[in-house]
């Protein structure tokens, strides 16, 4: 089933638009696993880790939200370890039933592009499939050609894309507001384009855009602009939208954007009971989106 | 010693602007590697085949180019396997006392920037330090804010980034060239100033831009606008840009920039002999780029 229906039926079903973004820097992971931070573990030690923390908030959060987003960085940092852990971690979200968004904003042109999303979306001959992703974060800087080769592989595998848009950090306008219109508006324009053939029975699009709801009156222009490209929204919590500013990035109910939140989730504890606090956490930012989205749980 | 002045000095040393560009195509690698084809063969198996044929190809060239530039893409289709054969190539590399260009062209913000710039450049406590790169290839959408980062780690790391300016391929004034003035000259501006306080003995600054040689007119604007900013060129050989139209991108003799050629090099024998033909298409492309910029071999 094409990735945007995929993603609104998880949505619906857990009641939340909630996506956990798992990125375990390693000076904040819970005392049990303390080893990340000894500089005298080996790296395979610490991406065990690494992993086996991740798989445990897996675990803690499945029920009650349709994806996790898991971010490159922090596991390329472990080299070839890291690498094992991130394959066995989005292995565990797809088996607990989440979808992944591998948050790697990747961007080359012509066959390096096929080969990135060969390696996120797609697989090849002899290549394990249960550790690809749903969806792939990419950049959109190098041009439409750039982006060609990641919308052939979400047709092959019925997967998603969210192109990097505008994003939340505090210097994102310096080039992404560039010109008269703005770059965002010929950017916008082109994510819509490259997604009007993966249009669901949703009425949403699986080329979706990374729009940050630190930017609310953007966002809501964007949201005019694109209506048929789902948002991912960055920026809420730690980075200071809260739930009212993130609304606007929805079409209808709990439809048309998912909301990041990372740090927030992940690190709400930092004892042995840390899987309580995260649990806790979700909940808190569920009841908030709902009660910003105006939508009562079932 | 600052990464500008280690690259010029291997470019005089080798009297060569040439990157060797590994970008292990798996449909091209030359006969003896023909498991990588092999869609019964393990994954294991193949990023072995994939890093015995450029550890190889790097005995090859070694003594007559400065640098190498793997590209991530190709590994990462490997997985776990091909991250190891990365690192081996590349520890590798600089054990023939070749620089490494590492082409990722990462790009994000705040502490996940940090840890790309960890994971390819400084390092971290417990973490091998012979593969990593000497330089990295970073994409500047995201703003100043995204690269601050990498330009903190050249500092710790004598490092060097070459940044994405105006790319090689066919579609990239899409958004390249967006605005009046176009983004690249906002871009332009920014990567100079990134790199102002890393100009080293040579006159050239450890931050670098990316601009197509297929571009030649705004190769030659580029240069006019950036007198400290080394060049990466792309485009030359397979993509259509001769050695005539890179050399627009020199500041003085070989000084100035470093001319990637990836394919004619790696795939120019298919057989048992690839390493004859490897080296011949090396003596010829520093031989046309060399008489291109005027130089006559010592």
């Amino acid at each position: 089933m094409n990735f945007a229906d995929r993603l609104d039926a998880a949505v619906q079903a857990k009641q939340s638009p909630l996506v956990v973004g798992l990125d375990p820097f390693l000076d904040r992971l819970p005392a049990p696993y303390a080893v990340v931070r000894d500089p005298d573990a080996s790296r395979a030690d610490r991406a065990q880790a690494v992993g086996d923390f991740l798989c445990a908030v897996i675990e803690v959060v499945a029920d009650r939200v349709p994806a996790v987003k898991p971010q490159s960085a922090f596991f390329e940092v472990l080299g070839a370890d890291g690498i094992q852990a991130w394959e066995r971690v989005v292995a565990a979200a797809r088996s607990a039933g989440l979808l992944v968004i591998g948050d790697a904003k990747r961007g080359d042109i012509g066959s390096t592009a096929t080969a990135y999303a060969e390696a996120f979306l797609t697989g090849g001959p002899g290549l394990p499939s249960d550790s690809l992703c749903d969806c792939l974060t990419v950049n959109p800087y190098l041009g439409s050609d750039s982006i060609e080769p990641f919308v052939t592989a979400c047709h092959q595998a019925d997967a998603g894309l969210f192109v990097l848009l505008r994003t939340s950090n505090p210097g994102s306008a310096e080039f992404q507001n560039h010109g008269d219109p703005p770059l965002t508006h010929v950017v916008s324009d082109a994510v819509s384009r490259w997604g009007s053939g993966l249009i669901g029975a949703s009425g949403l699009s699986s080329i979706g855009a990374v729009v940050g709801a630190t930017h609310p009156s953007e966002l809501i222009e964007m949201r005019a602009r694109m209506p048929h490209t789902p948002f991912l929204l960055p920026g809420f919590g730690a980075q200071g939208a809260d739930a009212k500013d993130v609304a606007h990035g929805f079409t209808k109910g709990l439809s048309g954007a998912v909301v990041n939140s990372s740090r927030a989730i992940l690190f709400a504890g930092h004892g042995d009971d840390w899987r309580d606090a995260t649990s806790r956490a979700v909940d808190e930012t569920n009841d908030a989106l709902r009660g910003a989205l105006g939508v009562t749980q079932l």
